[in-house]
């Protein structure tokens, strides 16, 4: 099967390009615009200006005052949104097909038009910091994934939050978000994806009216990142708090990504997440939910989307009675039989078999196809790569599984845990210690 | 007690300070030219650049050809090095004083006019690739050093390591080492500091004919770097080897340095460590070593010198029969202990005599003093701030220790441990770990 075999795609003068993903079913149209910038391409010092913009895209232009442009989408029942990544920005609108062509007029107009002052970025500012505190700061497991991505992207820009840190959040204003803007936002470092209740004719049409307008503001060049090193031993982070409902523990490598890996590297990867953690029938939650009944829950994951590096991690949460250490050993366990025993074809093959039927049931989402094309286009794939995706995965042996397990997650893990706990005091086992005297 | 009360400075007009230590007791000079800029002043994604020009500094200039400069110091029975930090660059030379013309001449010439090839380049950076081998790759407590830098400095380029990432100096070219040496080698950026048998008329007349006739050849401006954001949780780094001879653990937390502590904070760290863990009579080596005999070593050591914020770190290394574990639990003892009761008026008055001490010592030292200067005033320090210390030392009080204590070594350490065994393989533990079933 092919993903999308319907796609159709063209690139205007301006270097913007278009994708267009008809889909007749109902007359209603997903229109989204994604910029190939996101925190990873920030300049030093000042993480979470990708955000940061992103939420003042929102403030009006000097055609469409602060707010107009929501207001317009909602007073015609449409709903409208948007995300910054490590690697990508988008904005999306999904309104009635009639609709369309006000959205693309809304939203070139806001690729070069943008207008701000000070008394609308020192307020947003405020906006973002207090979704900082809200998202991260007060919850445990986001401040051990902020924590756990420092230290295994010690170099890499990806080891900054996307939303930054608090302290350069802070001292962004309306100098950085404009000097970003200027820099990135412009039709030839951008996607429009269009999915939905429309021809293809009609679109380039109304894209060379709207979008084709825009000159090219800037050239934002190749998209060069400083490289991980490796590190020399196992690193760890753990984050304990009295909220913390249910502790875990991850094990994470950086891997290959979609963008990055050669040959069936990624979905080798991918298949091979799905025989050790996705699912009920996979290893990790037969193992160690099922058969031993010391973990709640218990998987794996490969995060693929990334136009450099990507992570794959194995996760477990204990029962009562089982620890993290109980975990740790387990989920080795676990991973060190696949090293050295590899996996069946019957695993591949059910693996091969359920992301498919993944795949074909994703097509049915209009807005997930949009985004699956928009996410792998900024994050350095094609959309041949996207498109072919279930055949590569097809093509997948279990030699490839375990030669990408042996390539890639043999080195040091980087260690995250989540504790109840407040952090207990040592001097509590001063009894206990004393007793070391005696010991040697 | 001033140090060196009979040192002088005065700045030429191209901005160049100029700091001379008068010291008669031998006919002999230390000539050294600090510049400031350091790793931490790096570009993103060329790390060790700084200390890859200052080996290509010596490959001579416009006027000498390579090595005439380290020709003509051996020549005359002098020595010569070169350092750089994560703050500052600096090269020396010590000769009979009747050279010290020469040596200003010739160090005012690479100033301006070095001349690099791609065929003196090449080499060079191989050598210092080398270089990375000999001194991290094949030393586990370097490469120890280097992780635990970088997770303990995520955002803030102090995490990055002074001789680079290989692959960032595997990038580094002629054209990389120019742009650094042409933004920051200006006199306007540098410093010389000449101790020895010198009279500071004549050597303000050296330096006009020599330094004061280089132009301004940039305005590096202000030193600000992305600052350190404070992470959730405890932070460790393992490095097994079983080239380790001895076993140690470290905790370290990030704290002010002389620059950026206000009031005494920095000489009541240094008056903490000294107590916590210098010298025989220090808590950690009295409780681990002497008493309980459970270490072969254990101490402190606070980390003032640095232009953004230093470092404060507790170590022990366990005797046999002791392991990693017990170590951190002494450790921690101690220093809740220090936490809770804080430190006697004895213990300080000790502490401010022995580094009192050490200091009328270290001003015998002709090199040791230029030495001092150079690096306080390339991180921040006046030359008051240096010659003050003894009084700042002197007025540090019990309660000032205690308060830093609090202030500064109660958040969560980052640990790092080295070990002298190969990871142990989890499987191993397959038996002991299928009881596990059993627990709960």
């Amino acid at each position: 099967m092919v993903i999308a075999p319907n796609l159709e795609s063209f690139t205007l003068g301006n270097g913007l390009q278009v994708v267009v993903i008809p889909d007749r079913r109902a007359p209603v149209v997903t229109h989204m615009i994604w910029y190939k910038v996101g925190s990873a391409d920030e300049p030093e010092g000042q993480s979470g200006v990708a955000h940061f913009l992103e939420h003042l895209m929102f403030k009006g232009t000097s055609t469409y005052p602060d707010g107009a442009f929501s207001k317009m989408v909602a007073e015609r029942g449409g709903q409208e949104n948007a995300f910054t990544s490590a690697d990508y920005t988008a904005y999306f609108q999904r309104v009635a097909k009639e609709h369309l062509p006000l959205m693309m007029k809304l939203e070139a107009d806001r690729m070069e038009n943008l207008v701000l002052t000070d008394e609308i970025v020192a307020p947003e500012r405020d906006v973002v910091l207090e979704e900082r505190r809200m998202r991260v700061d007060s919850e445990p497991g986001s401040r051990l994934r902020e924590a756990l991505n420092a230290i295994t992207f010690v170099n890499h820009p990806y080891g900054s939050p996307v939303i930054g840190w608090q302290s350069e959040i802070e001292a962004l204003n309306k100098d950085s978000a404009i000097a970003f803007y200027d820099r990135f936002y412009t039709p030839n470092n951008a996607v429009v994806v269009i999915a939905g209740d429309v021809d293809v004719e009609a679109v380039r049409k109304l894209a060379a009216e709207t979008y084709g307008k825009i000159a090219r503001r800037a050239e934002p060049g190749e998209r060069i990142r400083p490289a991980e090193p490796p590190l020399a031993g196992e690193r760890r982070i753990a984050v304990s708090d009295p909220r913390v409902r249910q502790e875990t523990v991850s094990k994470t490598w950086i891997v290959p990504s979609q963008s990055t890996g050669a040959g069936r590297t990624p979905e080798a990867l991918d298949v091979l997440a799905y025989i050790l953690g996705e699912g009920p029938s996979s290893r990790l939650h037969k193992s160690l939910v099922l058969d031993r009944e010391a973990a709640i829950s218990a998987g794996a994951y490969y995060q693929g989307g990334a136009l450099d590096n990507g992570r794959f991690g194995l996760y477990a949460a204990p029962r009562p009675g089982y620890t993290l250490e109980d975990m740790e050993r387990l989920i080795t366990i676990e991973l060190r039989k696949l090293l050295d025993a590899g996996v069946s074809q019957e695993e591949v093959d059910r693996a091969q078999n359920s992301m498919i039927a993944s795949a074909i049931y994703a097509q049915d989402s209009q807005s997930g196809l949009a985004r699956l094309f928009g996410g792998a286009l900024t994050t350095g794939q094609s959309i041949e790569n996207v498109q072919s995706w279930p055949a590569q995965v097809n093509a997948v042996t279990p030699e490839d599984v375990l030669e990408v397990a042996r390539s890639y997650l043999t080195g040091f893990p980087v260690t995250g845990e989540l504790r109840i706990e407040v952090p207990s005091d040592p001097a509590a086992t001063l009894t206990e210690t004393s007793e070391l005297k005696d010991k040697s």
